[in-house]
C-alpha cells in the first residue's frame, strides 16, 4: 500500500474531526501518516467523544516543529496557524524524501498562517515558492475533473494568457501528470468565437490543440464551446475538462459535485491533493463535517500513477 | 385563456413533428394561433403518420405570406427559409395588433433564411431591428433562469461592460418583465476579486446592486462569486441568476437543465419565448423529437405577467 502524508490542517476547524472519523477506511486503502502529534489527537478526540481507532497507532503520527496548540474550537489563533503551517512542511518533507508517495491537506485558515506570521498566503503559495514553479490547479472527482489553464487573475486578462505555445505546454503537462484518454478543451468566447465573428482566441486554442494532437500522434483534445462544454452526453464522453479560466470550469463542477470535489496540485515536485472545502468554523467540533472530499483526496493519491 | 401565436420554424426540421404531437397538451393551456398553412399542416402529417388532432382546426391557422414549401425532410431550402420567415413576421404581427399574448417560435435555420435572401441573421436581429432595440436574453426553465447582462460578444470585451448605471437599468429593466422575488447576481472575476486583488469590477457591480435595492426599498439583488452562484444550497434559494456574460450562465445551465430550457426575449413590445434547441435536421420527421422545450416555451407565455 503508498504511504501518504497527511497535513492536519487548522486544527480548531472540521480537520481533525474528519482524520478521526475516517482513519479505519482510509487506513484500508494506504498507509497514513499523520502530520501531528498523538497527543493532539487524544485531546481533539476527548471534545469530539470520538475514541481514537485502535489502528491509530503513536507511531503513525510525526511531530511538527511547532508547540502543539490548545483546541479552541471555530476559533481563529495564530497557534492553531503556526501549527497547521509546520504539519504541511513536514508532508511535503516526507513526499521529498520518498517516505510517502502524496501528501493530502485538510484545510488551514489563512488568517490564522498571517497572524502567526507567515508569508505565504495559503497551501498553493508555498508550493510555488518552495518549488519555484506554479501548480497546475485541477478541481472535481472522479466523474469530473477541471484543470484550469488560467486560475486566480482578473477576467479581462484572460484573453492576452491564450497563447498557442503555452496552451501546447499546458497540455502536455497536464497529460503526463494524470493520463487520461481524451480531454475537452473549452473555447474562450461564446459559441467559440462563430468563427471569429466573436473574437479570435479560439482559432489559437484550436492550433494548440491541432499541435498537441500531432505531437501524440493521437486525438486526445478536443474543443467544445464553452456553454455546451457540460451537457449530459459530453459528460458521458469525458471525464476531464480543460477550462481557459477559473470560473466557467469551476461553477458547473461545484453545482453538480460540490461536496465531492477536490483540489489537485499538479507539475511540481510533489503531488498533493486536498479536500475542496475550508475550515467550516461553524461546525467545528460538533460531529457534523463530511467526510467525503477528504476520502476523495486520499484516494485520488492512492489510484494516482507517475509519470513512467 | 391566453392566446398564443406560434410560427412555425423551418418547415423540414423537427418543427411540425413537435406543433402536430403537442397541439393537444397545449390548447389546454392556451388558444394556439399557429401561422402556417393548414395544408402544410396536412402534409407534414402524412409524411409523419400523425393524424391533425380533431381539435386543430383550419380555423387555427393563419396563412404566412410566402408560398408553400416543398417538404424535404433534413434539407436547407430557401423555400422553407422565406416560409419560416413569413411565419415568425405573422405571429409579431399579431402581437403587434394584440391578438396574441406572445410569440413562441418553432426553430428556423439561418443559412435557410440566408438562400432565400433575407437579411436578419434570425429571430433575435428581427426583433432588434424590429423595435428598434436589442432584447434581454433569457434562457432556462422554471427551476433555473439566467438572464445575460452581455451576450455575444468576445470574452476579452465582457470587463468594459461592467458600468454601473447600465447595470442599475438593466436589474430595473429585467424585474419590470420577470418580477422575482429575489436575483443572485453573479459577480465577475474569481471569487468576485477577492477585495480588488483579482480585478476591481466587481465593486462596480456591487454599488450597481445597492443602487437597485435601494431603489426598491428591499433586498432584490444579491451578488453570488461566479463559482458558487450554483450550488445546491443557492439552487434552492434562487429561481433566477443574471450572468455578466453569455457562458458562465449557460455552461452550468445547460449542464442541468439542456432538454427542458427555452430561451426568452425580454423587454422589447412584444413577449417572445422559444425552444432552446434547433431544426435537428438529422431526426426529422423521425417521429423522435423530443417536446419538453416546446412545453415549457408556452407554459412560460402562459405563466408570464406583464408589467402593470
Amino acid at each position: 500500500m503508498k504511504t501518504i502524508a497527511i497535513s492536519c490542517g487548522d486544527t480548531n476547524g472540521v480537520g481533525l474531526e474528519i482524520l478521526l472519523k475516517m482513519h479505519d477506511c482510509i487506513a484500508s486503502i494506504c498507509q497514513p501518516l499523520y502530520c501531528i502529534d498523538y497527543l493532539l489527537l487524544q485531546k481533539a478526540s476527548q471534545i469530539l467523544n470520538i475514541s481514537i481507532p485502535k489502528s491509530l497507532s503513536p507511531n503513525l503520527c510525526l511531530s511538527p516543529s511547532a508547540k502543539i496548540p490548545p483546541i479552541d474550537a471555530g476559533q481563529i489563533t495564530k497557534e492553531s496557524g503556526a501549527y497547521s503551517y509546520a504539519s504541511f512542511i513536514l508532508a511535503c518533507k516526507l513526499c521529498e524524501e520518498g517516505k510517502a508517495y502524496g501528501v493530502a491537506t485538510l484545510p488551514i485558515h489563512k488568517k490564522a498562517w498571517n497572524l502567526a506570521g507567515i508569508q505565504e498566503l495559503g497551501h498553493t503559495e508555498v508550493l510555488s515558492k518552495r518549488y519555484g514553479k506554479k501548480a497546475i490547479m485541477m478541481l472535481g472527482c472522479e466523474k469530473m475533473f477541471v484543470a484550469l489553464y488560467s486560475d486566480h487573475i482578473p477576467l479581462k486578462e484572460v484573453a492576452n494568457k491564450i497563447q498557442k505555445d503555452d496552451l501546447f505546454d499546458f497540455f502536455l503537462a497536464l497529460h503526463a501528470n494524470v493520463h487520461y484518454p481524451k480531454y475537452c478543451v473549452l473555447g474562450l468566447n461564446p459559441h467559440c468565437g462563430d468563427n471569429g465573428i466573436i473574437g479570435t482566441e479560439d482559432f489559437i486554442i484550436k492550433e494548440a490543440i491541432q499541435k498537441a494532437n500531432t505531437y501524440f500522434q493521437k486525438e486526445l483534445f478536443f474543443l467544445s464551446t464553452p456553454d455546451c462544454a457540460f451537457i449530459p452526453q459530453k459528460r458521458e464522453e469525458f471525464k476531464i475538462w480543460i477550462a481557459m479560466y477559473h470560473d466557467i470550469g469551476l461553477a458547473t463542477l461545484k453545482a453538480l459535485y460540490f461536496e465531492e470535489s477536490i483540489n489537485v496540485s499538479l507539475d511540481i515536485p510533489i503531488l498533493r491533493s486536498s479536500v475542496d472545502h475550508g475550515v467550516a468554523y461553524d461546525i467545528a467540533y460538533q460531529n457534523k463535517a463530511d467526510t467525503k472530499s477528504y476520502y476523495n483526496a486520499i484516494a485520488f493519491l492512492v489510484n494516482h500513477q507517475k509519470e513512467s
